[in-house]
């Protein structure tokens, strides 16, 4: 066997068997296959596909590149939410103290943000304390005491799409459905979790800009997690605007506390719940508490002070706050008809928010507070935003980001999708 | 500009600016752009095409990457041929003196060979004291005395090229049409020639396996020579059997000999001959000595023995020979329906004639001399073909290339293609 037999097989729009698929993916993580070699194949796979096989091969020679994790001694079932991102998307910190407050085990491994939307990590890194990085003993712990954990995937979990990952960074090839399900899956299944769902985004602040892609990628997702023995169900959801009214690190933190307290803007509330009833339920804990109940009763709240205690973080402490603040108002009264998810977040991360590079920091206090959202009624003048910076110097860029981002008109816009677009399982897929 | 912007184009299925391949082609060559990128976007090609405007500039991008050549200082016209490589071909040895024996000048930069197809220069290594390697004027001063030069192209010529090509041959890209079409003309068109008849050959022993591959090669190159001012043509000839009845280095110079001495096997005569006449068309000398006079009044052969001995060869020595040989005989009487190129060539390469890796030596005296060709009459037991080879150890592996790659019958395969198949000039492309 060797690189170029496994690049021409795809090229000409062959199947890989298995045999390639394994060789082609242990040798690459070896060094044997060279990146100029492995960078070819993504090519082809892009431009020529995979079948539901050749996905699932390619994803267990993935896992089988690293270490599995195991959380067979918990009392309880494990179950997690991947999302595939978006602009204000700080759904997981709300969302795994809910689910464990209602009986579930949340293993999460999470990671740091790239472009456009935020990462988990680098929100909660905005708490003072708080520490990302566990052993897999640290995560037992976490996971014991809170019910919930939210770290950083180690170095022995999947290697190979780590560095494939970073492969296709610069070539061009981020874009292959398959690949894409496959590196988000092989990273779950490797996590040990039971159960998962999946919070595919769709819309311009999303990967996937239609409905259709991202079905495409639902579909190949809830296969790979279902033909791995993980019960896996997945949720089309909106990021044609942002959600919630929080866009930045410590930003969402505030907003993620406020629902955990009972409060907080109607759709991350809605979506919060939506997504820990769909995680009790793959987990086969229906019949337990409701999450609606977690959030009214405070143990949610408990349950997110333990898990940030946990970590290193103290969850009273103030968060950092940006030095400077610029509001923009409303240009005209009437409804705001549109809000768009990719200019709001090419502008919280123009403004720090975010990374340009995976070696830069990023600024904690930086972000966007919305004062409206699509539907709203607006008066001119009012503000429509507050666009929180550590220099002023950043908000002449931020501000090109959200020219033609928002527009007031007589109604909503009807192209507007649904919160939850649709739902993938096992039996639609 | 940055390489993924290039890919992307490209991988979309869109047309590449003439900015985007000047820039890529530039910064490949100094770096700026990597191999994991080059080879993603030379996937990309392959699978999407490059249109006549795309592959023109960036064939002329790689020419800028290095020198070009100038022979405007020699008292005649400059006419090249190029050969897409096949098993026996060793036509450039008897067709280079025999154009110079009719007024051109014929300055040929060669390769060596590496696979199953023989190199010009590793053919001509075999002459005792024969240097492939020339300054440019060290070309000029065989030029002058002799009317022609086959030598090594320097480092200076088409750098681009040499660095995408070895990149091409460890990453499932060589097959793309654009890219073999505008690494071949770089060459030819850097190498300063004022006119160009390419030899493009089909069938089993040659790189393009069937009619319709081999004239959208031929048509992309004429097009690209036309653009660039050289006055090109493409024959498409036969390579389902081996040209002429020798195969290897030593054994196809003494081969090339035969011709210019006025004998050899019929289709290396024809070929030669008509490459000569296009040659001479192409370069507007058909008025002047014909070459089949050339041939017969020994000219042809003077040129020869002046061109080798500019190099420092002695054109009277004796040719190196392998130690062992091996008698295949005919199994049965009748027809030689069938002999199959690639059989051949893979055979000759497994005796020694060529090298697996371009480091690796090559054996002078290995090789097949062939006792009948398809179409001939054989009778059970009479010689069909002789293996050399410098150890018997090398036999077994040569007679299972061999099996299966030759038949008797009673009538010759009708699907023999034609010596020559078709013609493509700027007209016709």
């Amino acid at each position: 066997m060797d690189a170029i037999d496994v690049i021409v097989t795809k090229r000409d729009g062959r199947e890989l068997s298995a045999e390639q698929i394994d060789w082609v993916i242990d040798a690459y993580t070896k060094g044997v296959v060279a990146d100029e070699q492995m960078s070819a194949l993504a090519m082809a796979i892009l431009l020529n596909g995979m079948n539901r096989r050749e996905i699932a091969e390619w994803t267990q020679a993935m896992i089988r590149s690293g270490s599995r994790m195991d959380w067979s001694s918990l009392p309880g079932p494990t179950t997690d939410k991947h999302s595939t991102g978006g602009v204000g998307d700080k759904i997981t910190l709300p969302l795994a103290p809910l689910v464990a407050a209602c009986g579930g085990y949340v293993p999460q491994l999470s990671g740091r943000g790239l472009g456009h939307t935020g990462g988990t990590l680098d929100k909660l890194e905005s708490i003072p304390g708080w520490r990302a990085s566990l052993s897999n003993d640290g995560m037992l712990d976490v996971l014991g005491k809170a019910g919930a954990v939210i770290c950083a995937a180690g170095d022995g979990l999947a290697p190979a799409d780590k560095k494939l990952y970073a492969l296709r960074d610069v070539t061009g090839t981020v874009e292959a459905i398959p690949l894409i399900a496959s590196s988000i899956m092989s990273k779950k299944i490797a996590e040990g979790t039971g159960a998962l769902v999946l919070d595919v985004k769709v819309g311009s602040g999303a990967f996937m800009k239609n409905v259709e892609q991202a079905r495409e990628l639902a579909t190949n997702m809830v296969e790979l997690g279902t033909d791995a023995g993980v019960n896996t169900v997945a949720l089309l959801t909106a990021m044609d605007r942002p959600l919630g009214r929080a866009v930045g690190n410590a930003l969402e933190v505030t907003e993620s506390v406020e629902v955990l307290a009972g409060g907080g803007p109607a759709d991350v509330v809605e979506l919060t719940v939506r997504l820990a009833r769909e995680m009790l339920q793959a987990a086969g804990l229906s019949g337990g508490k409701d999450p609606e109940r977690a959030l009214a009763d405070g143990s949610a709240m408990d349950a997110w002070r333990r898990m940030i205690t946990a970590q290193g973080g103290d969850p009273d402490a103030l968060l950092p706050r940006a030095a400077e603040t610029m509001e923009i108002t409303v240009p005209s009264s009437g409804v705001l008809s549109r809000l768009d998810a990719y200019g709001v977040g090419l502008a919280a991360w123009r403004l720090g928010a975010g990374r340009a590079r995976k070696e830069d920091p990023v600024s904690f206090g930086a972000g966007i507070v919305l004062h409206a959202k699509p539907g709203d009624l607006v008066r001119e003048g009012q503000p429509l935003m507050t666009l929180h910076a550590d220099e002023t110097a950043r908000f002449e860029r931020a501000l090109a980001a959200l020219e033609g981002a928002y527009s007031v008109g007589e109604t909503a816009d009807p192209d507007l999708l649904p919160l939850v677009i649709d739902r993938v399982t096992a039996d639609t897929a």
